[in-house]
């Protein structure tokens, strides 16, 4: 009498939890310094000062009772009107505060904006290599989810594959730059032509197609990469934003909705998704990472220890032999597997204690996944692994 | 193309929240010293001193990322196993970290153990008065909410109507001892006699019938009122834990399901609520928030102030002839509306800037609640308006 598709959610592991928590045992077993760790997107780099500093001064109030209290389900007016703020900064545009709902996290407000959108039969795409996670949050929020076939070449859109996949119950694209697994930020003219097409489709269909703009890694950009603001090339544009990746605060969940006033109907869904949020057991996002990004707003990161890390991996790699398109941001190589499949390379390295994520789960299962949001010392203490490997292809 | 039903959802406001909104504005208007509001379970008591510090002593660690980081889903085995020592000590059972679920509070709980539970014409009980919010989290999870009627006498059980409810598709009850809105704690006689039904119910189904209790005010009881462990009593007991209330951190989500060895087919119930708390979004418990639990597991709350509350506001209201049964948990005093329907005397006192929250939405129309977790001098300072509208009262 459990409901036997939740039992199946929650027993099967995504692969990346799978790993990490087979590395944490592993280590407990050979040794922390001999598990080389590349599967979770767990930032290694301290929080920033003016972040540390924040919740050091928040907790050091002689007053408890307004740092720990309720705040509207949306968040404090005071929390949102600071990121309003430095979203009118960055963006040059007018940003409300009712323009934001602050959520546990980008996994809830994604849940909540798809939960939004669906209708019988509606569709949302996502473009391969994707989030692994993206499917359940898409199909259990009531929608099918589509995936549109990767250009392998550059990681940009495949923009023949696209229009084949978009249709009258189309509802929402994801799209995900930097992106999560292969670095890639998608240029002027990648998002111009998705503007171009999903502007006609809507035309066509009679009803807005909603970009989903899943940004954690948005400050996270290497050498003259640029980060558009999407809004400002396809207005009908949502953005869900986590500050897991910038302040190096993963686990203390705090993330955004973000609907701007471009949006067709964009008032009813933040209501829909304030809903939504409100049905999945959201109360509010905790208060004191509210009033910690309240403070932080405007902090920039420091991301050349990821840089680093992205340029000596990428460096030895390729070096030894490895394909790979060298990441403009976020904090993954995704890395061609240079024999079988991603899977048998994986449980191959996995022998040696190198953890590293196949694609299959990304939709792509040539390829596998390294964190670089690891230190700079496992990374060159793991190098003579990753030429052993490449070097036992078999002819 | 939005979904109307989460529109709705988001739309409408619960009445303790827009009351909650119409204070915070109305204190704008006319000072915040003359908005006497009785609306919102927001603790008022300061969070014991040991939570503080642990709050002070994480933040104040050289090393932010491991305080910062992601954990397992269902929390860190250090804070699970902290509190899984806590309910041992308590309760004098084996309790294992991998019996706890760490979740953002209460409500995320509640709506991942319902969509566990959720089947083809599942049905959750409820019994009158009731939390508002039961409603969007059994239905939304995928259940019929049943109401059972409430025993308008001492806000125990109504065991003949309770028996009515019961049929082949129940799947659960929801339990919520100490209670919110009454302040009733159910004896052990009341839920014996819970048990014996139970029992004989799920023999006559062939299938459990789970009791979930939701217990956050589970410390919070006075004179020589005592919340017993119900697994002891019915086995088939998941219990769903926040600590907004006793740690006074309500705006901080943390709290967790803990689905005890005896109960029937936990393991597989266990994982399903895991499921369903991952496809709404779940990805870990605050973390900072786990750690602070993690070394404040055992931390016991000062309730004297609400105590005091509790006496001179129950002593005042019957002294004007008010009908309130004395609350023996809680924060909360349930009191008949002297005239006219809860919501018209709600309404009424809102002329006079007093916030009382009508049970219309508790299932009990012909009540209001009053929380006590308010300043003891504004519960003085409102006196004289609430003996002024009884006074009013028609003859």
């Amino acid at each position: 009498m459990i409901n036997e598709t939740m039992y199946q959610m929650g027993n099967k592991l995504s692969v990346i939890r799978e790993l990490f928590s087979y590395g944490l045992k592993q280590a407990a077993v050979v040794g922390k310094e001999n598990v080389f760790d590349f599967s979770i997107g767990n930032p290694s780099v301290p929080s920033p000062k003016a972040v540390t500093e924040a919740f050091q001064k928040l907790c050091a109030e002689e007053d408890s009772l307004p740092i720990h209290s309720y705040t509207l389900a949306r968040g404090s007016v005071e929390a949102r009107a600071a990121v309003a703020a430095n979203l009118a900064m960055r963006t040059g545009t007018l940003v409300r505060p009712d323009n934001i709902f602050l959520t546990c996290g980008a996994a809830p407000a994604l849940c909540a904006v798809m939960k939004a959108l669906s209708l019988e039969d509606s569709e949302i795409l996502v473009i391969a290599p994707y989030f692994a996670e993206y499917r359940p949050f898409i199909e259990f929020s009531g929608n099918k989810m589509v995936v549109v076939p990767a250009d392998m070449e550059n990681f940009q859109i495949n923009f023949p594959e696209l229009e084949k996949c978009i249709n009258e119950h189309t509802q929402a694209i994801v799209v995900n730059s930097p992106n999560n697994p292969t670095g890639a930020v998608y240029s002027y003219e990648t998002l111009s032509k998705l503007s171009k097409l999903l502007k006609a489709k809507s035309k066509e269909y009679g009803h807005p197609i909603y970009i989903i703009s899943d940004e954690p890694y948005r400050e996270l950009v290497y050498d003259d990469a640029y980060v558009h603001y999407i809004p400002d090339i396809y207005p009908n544009t949502i953005i869900c934003y986590s500050y897991s990746k910038v302040f190096s605060l993963p686990g203390e969940r705090i993330g955004y909705f973000f609907i701007p006033d471009c949006v067709e109907d964009g008032e009813r869904l933040y209501y829909a998704a304030s809903g939504a949020a409100r049905v999945n057991g959201h109360v509010c996002a905790p208060s004191l990472q509210q009033k910690v990004i309240q403070i932080c707003a405007d902090v920039k990161p420091d991301i050349s220890v990821y840089d680093r890390n992205r340029v000596v991996l990428y460096d030895a790699l390729t070096n030894y032999g490895y394909q790979c398109v060298k990441p403009q941001g976020a904090f993954y190589l995704f890395v061609k597997a240079p024999y079988g499949t991603a899977k048998e390379f994986s449980d191959r390295a996995k022998l040696d204690n190198l953890l590293i994520v196949p694609g299959d789960e990304f939709g792509c299962p040539e390829y596998f996944r390294a964190s670089i949001c690891v230190s700079y010392d496992m990374i060159i203490r793991s190098l003579p692994i990753f030429k052993k490997l490449i070097e036992e292809k078999p002819e």
